[in-house]
């Protein structure tokens, strides 16, 4: 390994790693030392830029905590999430979507129906729809774990401090016997990613803004089938076209309607001012 | 935005950088971001490999101080400090090696012939050679910083608790009219980089060893060149050919030489037992 050049040593590295032969972990090293190797030659990366490289993630390490992960964010800005996202999506299953930090186990449990919104500011939003195989067969018993802003753009997560409490706007509903749900809350609005840290530094150089879209987070289970984690995204509202993290799809993309008097709507405890519909397509597991 | 998917999105994460056409920083995001994502795609990454990775990121801010670097270690072993390095070597001058992560500014100022070892254990080495330009021209008055673990594979800075001066086995000295330099010290011995955090699990995933050969550490300046960042080996020496930071170059191994009553030797303060010999070239500035 002395006679080493600039295009010698990419296979002096991979060679260094004494992996098994075939495994996956010796495919994802050696892609990756031949990425990070190609992209320094090809940019003729000069001392000064890869100590900035390094810098950056040692700013990035000294900001994260277990609730601020300022490597998910990075991720997130350069669509790394999204496309790791779209590689996982399943054929004919509901596209997959940004997961984000804030979401918690244990979500307290609501019947068909319930509401979210505990009388917070904000329109009050009927979400309804069916979850279904990729045949068309509706899935009953399927469970839809919910998450979401309040209509400030804010998690209640993130205002313990003055008395909110974390599982606030969460919840956890089951399917009926086909496959339905529905259930109130508030209209969320839309909300900055985090921008203080090295990661808003990079957005700033880069004169990128720092906005989601609104949207509602979901995660979809049930029995034989592989489970979904999403976002459900309204027409017509702000940053729909250049949200932050590239969470948006078509296909994710729904319709908020008012409720008019001639509307035939599912009981609920809340009655609601908008509505949308949203259906839920399982892939089988394996 | 809202039409992409996992070919697409490459150029919408691209686009939604508004940086300066023509720019480095451009230049710099668009490769990293085109790398990143063929990365994403080639491998087929997974959701738990993707936070696999993000959690070994986070791990490393972790573990990371000012004083412990853990992403230059990463750097260091996958490669991309000494492929920086090969890059940014001038034609016809001194190939450049690791800075590694020990140097210190305001290392004490040696004359000519000065000894480094203070009388620690190890063989008393005589270093010697010529600093010249690309034309073999002479050049007075360039200084070299040179800096280097002790006879146990130890840097005196870290091991600053057991009462060991931080400047200890550091100088500075400046050649001479004929560009010549010459000093003593004791011989380095091997070391391992820091094993016991993120990086030391990857070195062990790869069944590889933390070992590198020993090595003197220098900076080369001189007014009118280009300052020159390398190291020095001894042929013969454990991990020569195995060192675990990619640090080594054909070049810049140099033979060490028992001394002999018969040998003409420089003028040192402390009579040496060992020597070799080590020219510099520096390529003009700019």
């Amino acid at each position: 390994m002395r006679d080493i050049n600039q295009f010698t040593i990419t296979e002096a590295v991979k060679q260094s790693f004494k992996t098994e032969e075939g495994s996956r972990l010796k495919f994802l090293l050696e892609s990756f030392i031949e990425h990070l190797h190609d992209y320094t030659r090809e940019v003729n990366l000069t001392h000064e830029e890869w100590m900035g490289i390094l810098m950056f993630l040692y700013d990035c390490g000294k900001i994260s905590t277990p609730e601020r992960h300022e490597f998910i964010l990075l991720s997130d800005v350069l669509g790394f999430s999204a496309l790791v996202d779209m590689i996982n999506t399943r054929g004919g299953a509901t596209e997959g979507s940004n997961l984000g930090p804030f979401y918690l186990d244990d979500a307290p449990r609501f019947a068909l129906g319930g509401d979210l919104g505990k009388g917070r500011d904000g329109a009050v939003l009927l979400v309804q729809g069916q979850v279904r195989d990729s045949l068309g067969n509706p899935i009953a018993g399927a469970v839809i774990d919910t998450w979401q802003a309040d209509s400030a753009g804010t998690y209640p997560i993130q205002e313990q401090a003055s008395g909110q409490d974390k599982f606030d706007l969460r919840g956890v509903f089951t399917t009926d016997a086909d496959g339905k749900y529905w259930y109130t809350t508030v209209l969320p609005k839309p909300y900055t990613v985090p921008y203080d840290g090295p990661v808003g530094r990079l957005l700033r150089a880069g004169n990128r803004h720092a906005w989601r879209a609104s949207h509602l987070h979901y995660i979809v289970r049930a029995q034989g089938y592989r489970a979904i984690t999403t976002e459900l995204f309204f027409e017509n509202t702000d940053y729909i076209d250049n949200d932050a993290v590239f969470g948006v799809r078509r296909s994710l993309i729904t319709k908020l309607e008012p409720v008019k008097k001639t509307d035939t709507l599912p009981p609920t405890d809340v009655a609601p001012n908008a509505r949308c519909t949203f259906d839920f397509v399982l892939a089988p597991e394996g």
